[in-house]
């Protein structure tokens, strides 16, 4: 449940955790982690978001500076968003965008040991559906070297917009076009790699993955 | 030129100027502001970029809490990325993202007053290239309540990742299948607004606008 103040939530803000989850889930694979630096200063990470039930869930190599510095349970700002489109009114001013966006509030921590396969195969799963049950599982050496974070979904500042233009009327009766430009999901395209052996095909995994922004 | 210390900068890390225009010019219009709030805690405006010769810019209303914090010309940390595609690795842990992504740090300045209409049409170019000239110019008005800043390119540390997969000869001669999936630009869908008047055709820039992240 959203609990920043008031400051925090424009017009367009939106208590939706379903939105929220439909964001996350449906919309777009990335986010930005905002976190303040041990030096005092602002850092940002664009990593990939997957949703785990109530948490949102990044991973990263056991190596990334700053993976550990978010590992250390810092207090963080997590930025998602999606442009699904342009709302194209008479005049440049009264334009503005069709878009989902989301910035989620709190710390992340280590997944606990037993839960990291789980965690793990979310990720992939967000990416290529269906994939996890078409590879060998990772082995122990591969678990040791990944760090996967998780951080509850608390609380969040969600905004949408999605209108036709609001021109004012001496525009309305003027000469120029006006409507809305949607934007559907990415095309895939499909690359076997160079050492692949003959005869193996796309799976279903990837013969029906659907494009991610 | 990136002049932070090696520790920010990861093994895929690129000094490319041109590769950091292309991202901010080609691939997306979306950029995460991370910014430290006047409370010390961390937090991430999502928002319209565009470049403009040297800087960024980014807009918003005059009334927008988050927009006068960045105003203020604090330290900002600002996240761009675009998902091209997966790299589909024989196992999860191989597989991961082609991407670009790039950090950007500084502060932001407000445009200075003989600027700020070039600066506006930079932005609205940026989503509809051509649409600035078959639209009014912005009245004083609008102007008045639009801030709008920029931030010159001076520090950042981008990264790109566009590979095959690198198996392990152990999965390479197993059954599993690799490559890449590979995402192309969002297909654009036009609709005329409720309110448009009969006889009034999308113009050129609407016509052959692409679709953008």
């Amino acid at each position: 449940m959203p609990t920043r103040p008031p400051a925090r939530m424009p017009e367009k803000m939106s208590p939706d955790r379903a939105l929220l989850d439909q964001l996350l889930d449906d919309k777009t694979v990335l986010a930005h982690v905002a976190f303040v630096d041990d030096d005092g200063n602002p850092a940002a990470l664009p990593t990939l978001v997957a949703r785990l039930d109530d948490s949102i869930l990044v991973h990263g190599s056991t190596g990334s500076r700053w993976m550990r510095r978010i590992a250390s349970g810092v207090d963080v700002a997590v930025s998602v968003a999606v442009v699904d489109g342009v709302v194209v009114a008479r005049s440049a001013f009264e334009s503005s965008l069709v878009y989902t966006s989301a910035v989620l509030f709190g710390s992340f921590t280590p997944v606990a040991e037993a839960e990291r396969e789980p965690a793990l195969n979310a990720m992939t799963e967000r990416l290529i559906p269906g994939r996890v049950d078409e590879v060998r599982p990772s082995t122990k050496r591969e678990l040791a070297a990944t760090m996967i974070l998780q951080m509850p979904i608390r609380q969040w500042s969600l905004r949408t917009s999605d209108n036709w233009p609001e021109d004012p009327a001496d525009d309305v009766t003027g000469p120029a076009w006006a409507g809305q430009l949607r934007f559907g999901a990415p095309s895939v395209d499909v690359y076997p790699a160079p050492d692949l052996r003959d005869g193996i095909e796309p799976p279903p995994s990837i013969s029906q993955v659907r494009g991610v922004r």
